[in-house]
């Protein structure tokens, strides 16, 4: 039988009240949010969604993001989200994304690298195992925009907040969720920069994860083109990130 | 002409991924927060939201809330929120809702209480100017719960840990929005407690807003039935709350 050519999948959103900043427009955190929930349904469509691999004691785990936002649209506007695989190799799988608004035209791109993790051993999957179940999903598009860069450590003058994980932060598995994380560094950039609307460019990896209890330190260093970040547990980093404008 | 007979208004949702805890049922604050939002878009429908209002330099301010929840509905379930306006008197509008499962049972209602404010006297609206097209939309049904309730300052011994209002707090008028106040609140609760899933009571005074770059402390005293807090700036108190377990 002669397999149907995979095709992108969109989802429908409208800006929330509840989404919007002061400006009036969408948080950026809240549309990336729009993004990993569309992920999370198209792979739920496709038959290998976290609860399809929780039967399997596998899951997916978010290694590294790219996004890149020209604007954020404003309250009520309708958006949507476009999602593909492009490919993938024995350690990731590669997700992009668009989102597109209500004139059409997108206004942010994402490119993301998940790894597929056995819970039981703790150990990543070999991708290259899962053959037509993954393959036959794949949209041999090229990336939105270039793919997660290397970040370097901070140096010794960044500057440190402390944060207490909190109930209201954990995900179903109990750890800081991504968003979370997203949050805390726009918390951090200069309030006039996000009044502007500024465009920007993203780039973060997941390391560890953290827990309920455990405090994070979040620090924050400027450079020429925007600010670098480090948030970490008192054992392990947890993120590192950067923000540049564009 | 006679006019038509008011009606409740009905708003469809399901659990988003991102609205459940560790536990897979959607958190309390995400749910209050589905009802604020039909509150808006009914008021926005009805031709009195505060876009309409901005209009006159005119807001809605939420007063006191009580909400009692009985469970907790899961990821992807579907829920309605039953909305509708029981009364008012000349400082105060009664907005009551109930949210009812996949199974059409009711599984939190909530009385809220608001006031209108003008926004260059910082006054409040006498509610009984509006007439009709207030009056039109009201349903004489009974309350779903018991109103807000009196709710006395804490007591010295009262446990405080402060928190800095960030970007991600405020809302489109730059306060720190109602439901991350809620969110503190539940951050707080025992998590042995949410993982039960048990049924309790929150009765919440907005008293005061808070800003950007302002310090809240947020007081936490168990008693007997559960816990009182209060949040408060350096300058005054801005919230005053209590959670019994039911």
């Amino acid at each position: 039988m002669q397999s149907k050519m995979a095709e992108k999948s969109y989802f429908s959103h409208e800006v929330e009240p509840q989404e919007v900043d002061f400006t009036l427009r969408a948080k950026a955190p809240a549309l990336i949010m729009a993004a990993l929930n569309a992920a999370g349904r198209d792979a739920r469509c496709k038959g290998f969604g976290v609860d399809e691999l929780g039967n399997e004691n596998r899951t997916w785990v978010l290694g590294r993001m790219a996004v890149e936002f020209d604007r954020r649209p404003a309250q009520y506007e309708p958006y949507r989200v476009e999602t593909w695989i492009s490919g993938y190799n024995r350690a990731l799988s590669t997700r992009n994304f668009r989102l597109l608004g209500g004139d059409g035209e997108p206004f942010a791109k994402i490119v993301s690298q998940w790894a597929m993790l056995d819970l039981a051993s703790r150990t990543a999957v070999d991708l290259s195992q899962l053959g037509d179940a993954h393959d036959r999903f794949v949209v041999p598009d090229p990336l939105p925009i270039d793919p997660p860069c290397r970040l370097r450590p901070l140096g010794e003058g960044a500057e440190t907040t402390e944060r207490r994980v909190v109930y209201g932060d954990i995900d179903f598995n109990r750890h800081f969720n991504t968003i979370r994380y997203i949050e805390l560094i726009f918390d951090r950039l200069p309030v006039e920069a996000i009044a502007e609307d500024r465009p920007f460019r993203l780039d973060i990896h997941f390391l560890h994860e953290s827990r309920l209890g455990e405090t994070l330190r979040i620090a924050c260093e400027e450079c020429e083109e925007g600010f670098g970040f480090e948030i970490a547990t008192e054992e392990h980093p947890c993120v590192r990130a950067s923000v540049r404008w564009r």
